[in-house]
């Protein structure tokens, strides 16, 4: 029996467990074995290794974690035909079924028979990984392995910056975790501006700086409502983008938006709480939840960005180490003090 | 002094005062002095005469109520182009100022600097009215005048119905008052398919029936949420259109839509209150905001649905009485057994 | 070996053969085997039996014609989910690859690999016929069995008259061959009026007023464009549909249009022809080619307009002809006095 | 009497006379006395110069000519209130009726009425210029003067990209005038990638290059068609901006599209010309003709772009010159060997 590394999710605790298990084989025609390069951890990877009560209610022991990579095509099954052995690769985290109403419609990031890679399924901490066909994504080789991996990721920003139509428009980002960093890079090579971000942490707010932010403002220190509406000459916004998952900031982003605007919400909140709907109503507001990644366009923008070099993951990814340091990363993760983290998983 | 008849917001107290004021004379280059023909009641109409808090916040007295008219131009200020005198006209309510950033926007009915006609100046209810050409309508003279007078309140429905793409898609709507029992019939002529309707009221349920909704359900009765899954295979609704402000009814319609799906939103609600905003992100919901209507594109769809006979007003507006029982026709609404009730004013 | 009845194009030459073939089975494990209960005869199986040039070039010999039809499920491949034995079902004609990238992005029905059924692999004219699980449609067992079949080219209506955004508008549409027929039925179910139809044969003509026409013109006899100026007063209308094919027509669609104004074209050209493009630029008109149906956006749209009872194809199928008359039926295609044909093939 | 230095086209011949004329004085409420500043040159002051054949039949002598241009407000009529003595403007060059149709439905750019700065009016190659209050766009004080002038033909590049919708999207672009140079600035500032340009002047070639194109190629001297399928991995472009008026630029465009792809057609033509307008069917494509500049959603983001820097004008205007050397700026155009021509006015 052949042996890999990986990342285990074994005892229903917090942690993981670095161990050799067996490396997956090809058992369905449309599955792809892939050599796993590069893994990023994602927010729900860490929700997994807190075991928190999301995790306790959904994750089955013992799994192998992890849906961002990047890696190499080494087997597939006899009826793929969308990759080739050697081809490199990444993958969509959301396995559609194919044919329910909303896999039919284009909308298989929210299909009815929804499985998660990772989640539902074991994932790519690994050093091989086995993976269906319908959400493999093939890299162009121009594209860096371990950016790559951060697709994924960037592709939430992708589909929440675009959305809400950027182009020559005023945004406010609330949230400047990984995701809302992408973001300001996504929203300002869409040709947004003035881009102001809204972050409680000051790690997090030069981060945004960084990133191309115009103006940043800690929501503990400063009015940003005030600040929005000086900068935009009373007018206020015509987008934000909510990535807090914070009831304050959805709260400024409707308030700070001009009437007709648009907010693209992808934070997920702790409860439901009150909201002032009729401000959504008489300011004639978009209201639209972002969860996912349009499949496939979104990755075909991604990777158009990435390939054309309109982003630059180099200001995001602040963390490359091998596999064996992984709990340092997630480590780092826990204390918010990083932009994206990425393991080396293989060569 | 040339006198008319009008009824007067003179008290600020409950009621409205039928009495002889002046005939307003045109004093302003894009001014439009109209003979009123048939006026109807608004929601808004009945705040104002129930004096409620925010019509004491808001109106001036006294002041002639009323917005919602048909009539015939008998004068036009020097720099009117769009009508002439003689033309069978009804007009917009919002009267936008033409030069903030909504209005050239195409955003007019959210101007930054409206004013609203009968609650920021003398409205319709009178023989005559004096109103500005930037929101005169020309009607077709193969209208009928007294439903002439409803295409403002139709254009509501029309412009709720209608960001949320109807053809073929089913529909749920909550709240049957005039306005959503327009947005059942227009629904219908553009294609939908089941409509489905929720309102607590016996009466506007069977109009609801009678304008056309393939079910209706009285949530105080029945399991609504249950009753469009099983209508709809399990599925939900791909539109759901919020008429009632009713935090229910909007919990409802995020509950039993169809992920991927929209919600138009236009009932008032009292307060803030909880929202699962999850859901909407989860869901891939968009949650739009509807206040006034398109100025114009709305008018056009609505007059062209009433002159090729789409939609049926007969079916909605179920009072026509003279200007002398106007107090009728308030406290019909007032206890909400009507459909639209209208006012004969003129020849 | 067990045999079924089917029209074969068994010679290179005008004609097709009713004859007895191998029953299909189930080789792969996507693939559904139907019994067959209605089957509708479509313009490219008229070429097909006429042996024209396109047929010529395109058409493998033997094959089973026909792609348009209604049956059972009586088998399926061991990886099928989507349906079950026992399902009423029709299928989209076009058999997508699944994974080139107009697959991947809501763009199935112009696959780059594009397979079509009954003109590169066997149809659907028999008593049993194998399809990929793919192009599969699950139709409600409240459907007739023979409108079922007719659910394709009422498709391409709902795709050419959806893309066109009609509530309200009025609609030029030119050609009123079958789908030009469906297109007016459609456009009438989505709020469109007037409908404006231009079509040189008196037979269509009559059919087009029969199926709700709101004005039908025949442009060898009169001034189409100036009748559309007068019914719109002067102003144009807001949609055309190009159903026919003719140059003139496409000229008049231009020609027609108010300003801002939106073409869908489906109608097939002999050759390239010259167009006065400025006038698109100058009116700042959106041209759409139509080709197929979205899938399965269209479907779903097509199948709710027929359980909905918003179209009805008593007024488009004019022929129903059990299988041994196929030849009257395609004859009656040719001489193009006919809406849809339909050919009863099973019980 | 007081006079001002004006650009007159006094004879109906080639040339145009820099002579004294009267000062304008405002008569109508709504207009508004300007001091130019900066004004540019347009292809439409080249063909009134030049007296071509749409010139001779449009243009009525004596009249200032010119339409582009940036000044200070000096005076405004009584019912103006959009802008104020001493604001910093620029204008839209058609001014709209405000009443018809088209002005209503957010198509003011396509008025009915249209009247056109310096071609149906007098322009602003002059000291002073009258302008109506409808077209006047207050400028940010933070906005460069002579660039501001040049924000209508910017303008037009933003309409004919974002109809497009670039951001992560290849794009070909048929002609590198100026327009097509500032279109490849919005189109990478929009997100789009990689940017292929085709031109048949070197100058223009090394102009496109220099303003951000990826790829630049002469169709005199390499098959662009086939250069588009290697940079694209034989897919085609997502999006063509046709902005040469070439026909066999229009041909390239719909041949090297993605089926699916978006063309927006600027470019005029010189004559109706042979299209295979069923590849515009059978690739599904959409072809949007573009003419002037959407009121005023267009100069928001135009302004947005230039404020936010994230277009540079530096690389577009080439040649700044006093009013007195206007003939070598028309001189230049003619040519062709330039960018955009600016002439400064006033102080």
């Amino acid at each position: 029996m052949a042996t890999m590394k990986a990342l285990v999710k074994s005892e229903q605790a917090r942690g993981l467990s670095l161990r050799r298990v067996e490396i997956p084989t090809i058992t369905e025609d449309h599955e792809v074995l892939v050599k796993v390069k590069y893994a990023s951890i994602c927010g729900t990877d860490l929700h997994i290794y807190q075991w928190n009560e999301w995790a306790k209610n959904r994750i089955n022991t013992p799994q192998i974690s992890g849906h961002e990579f990047s890696g190499e095509v080494i087997g597939v099954g006899k009826a793929v035909k969308g990759v080739q052995i050697g081809d490199f690769v990444s993958a969509e985290t959301h396995i559609p079924c194919g044919y329910c109403r909303l896999c039919r419609t284009g909308n298989m990031h929210i299909c009815r028979n929804m499985k998660i890679l990772g989640v539902d399924t074991d994932g790519v901490f690994a050093e091989y990984a086995k993976v269906p066909e319908v959400v493999l994504w093939k890299n162009s080789p121009a594209l860096s392995q371990h950016f790559a991996s951060v697709q994924e990721p960037l592709g939430n920003a992708v589909f929440t910056v675009t959305t809400g139509g950027v182009a020559g428009r005023s945004v406010l980002i609330t949230g400047a975790g990984p995701i809302g960093l992408m973001a300001i890079q996504v929203a300002k090579a869409l040709g947004a501006g003035p881009i102001i971000v809204s972050e409680v942490k000051d790690y997090r707010l030069d981060m945004a700086a960084k990133n191309g932010a115009d103006y940043v403002f800690n929501p503990t220190k400063e009015d940003v409502f005030r600040k929005v509406k000086d900068i935009t000459n009373e007018e206020g916004v015509e987008v934000a983008l909510e990535m807090s998952g914070n009831e304050k900031a959805l709260a400024l982003c409707i308030d700070a938006l001009l009437p007709s605007g648009h907010i693209s919400a992808l934070g997920v909140f702790d409860k439901p709480f009150p909201i002032d709907i009729n401000k959504v109503i008489f300011k004639n507001i978009t209201l639209y939840g972002i969860t996912g990644r349009k499949m496939f366009e979104t990755w075909y923008i991604a990777s158009s960005l990435l390939l054309n070099k309109r982003v630059d993951l180099n200001k995001i990814v602040t963390h490359l180490l091998p596999l064996e340091e992984w709990e340092k990363g997630f480590l780092l993760m826990e204390q918010g003090n990083c932009g994206k983290v990425v393991l080396k998983i293989g060569e």
